[in-house]
């Protein structure tokens, strides 16, 4: 029987195929297997940015995730690609899993690392965050020397956000896209809109970078804000 | 008179050259002019990152940042390197400032950048951070759907970081080195040594991951403590 393969997550990076690290294209080029996550019945966003290493030869193996807010038809449908992956594994293959990102913050890897790491060889390749690429596209520090950073996607409900904006320093919202209105307001009823900034698209063509106040009325979903923290110092 | 050139701020990730992005290594490998920090009069990690893609014939501009508590002499030292660096921009040559990790997530290139950014055109390229890379080593996710991130620098005194870690769920503990000890207590205080990793060098030969209970009772300056989130039933 053939030893079972290594199941790789690979980070992307936010969009631009620059943006991919060496290590994750080398694994791209070289890949027997591919396996990427798909809107349901449409296009891989993941599979567009890693397009030109992608091997002609490859087998692809897609994973159509539904956008549903019952989360049973997601889960049904990384059930059904860890499934198919772990028969590639099994019979010897190394399988490639694409990733916007990074794996592990806010990556899809991670669902399926939950249903294959324990059977499975697993090797994480980290790639560039679309926090970090929304920073350098804005020009904003995230944090300097003992400067601290707080996550928060914008889906969670307005008290948690306020109880955790409530004295932070840098704050960084993501999953901005149809909460902007919403986070917009939170925003300025906690004195922070001077401080926050809009960013979309990050490494994208279209990318855009505005103070909040100018942001338009509707963000697409790639977009963020950064509420960056008060002039350093010691810069 | 020359168009002044652009000063590229890239981050060059946390150790590993497979984990530079391809934009990176193509800036660095055409680049005439770099500039570095290095530990006052010894080596250069950023540099050794990226050895062995810079140019034979590239002019190097070192930055000898001294690691004292006094911040002045080392704001004297970015002060020279700029202007080192502004003399480069100013005949029209671009320049390729290196720097671990991301440039704006901790990263030496801010003290570049807003000495810099006033007067020069600057283009930032996101690396990947030392905390996803960390994440990738040890197997963890950093947070999934409506999780919430919080970094907190080591180096922030106990009663910040308590009031910080407080009902937080995912937990990066930054610049650990020295503070390992102290770190230990506090986390063991709240009852957050469980959920409580040490990563120590990631990306590098060298590197390590173990439960927090597990970790030698000295840290390298490269390490840090990840403290996951309970299981995700969401995954």
């Amino acid at each position: 029987m053939a030893e079972a393969g290594v199941l790789y997550g690979v980070g992307l990076g936010p969009g631009d195929p620059g943006l991919i690290t060496r290590r994750a294209a080398a694994l791209i080029e070289g890949a027997g297997v591919i396996a990427y996550p798909c809107l349901a019945g449409g296009a891989s966003f993941a599979r567009s940015i890693a397009a030109e290493l992608i091997p002609a030869g490859a087998r692809e193996i897609r994973i159509d995730v539904p956008m549903t807010r019952d989360r049973a038809p997601a889960q049904a449908a990384y059930d059904a690609g860890s499934a198919e992956i772990a028969d590639m594994l099994e019979a010897g293959a190394d399988v490639v899993a694409l990733c916007e990102g990074d794996p592990l913050f806010y990556g899809s890897f991670m669902y399926l690392q939950a249903r294959l790491a324990a059977r499975f060889r697993v090797e994480i390749v980290p790639g560039v965050t679309s926090m970090t690429a929304c920073a350098a596209l804005a020009g904003l520090p995230l944090a300097a020397r003992d400067g601290v950073v707080t996550v928060l996607p914008a889906t969670l409900p307005d008290g948690t956000l306020r109880d955790r904006m409530s004295g932070a320093e840098t704050v960084v919202l993501m999953k901005l896209g149809r909460h902007l209105p919403r986070i917009r307001e939170l925003l300025a009823d906690e004195g922070l809109t001077g401080r926050a900034h809009y960013v979309a698209r990050a490494g994208l063509a279209n990318a855009a970078c505005l103070p909040l106040a100018e942001a338009p009325p509707v963000a697409p979903y790639f977009s963020m804000i950064l509420v960056a923290r008060e002039s350093d110092p010691w810069l």
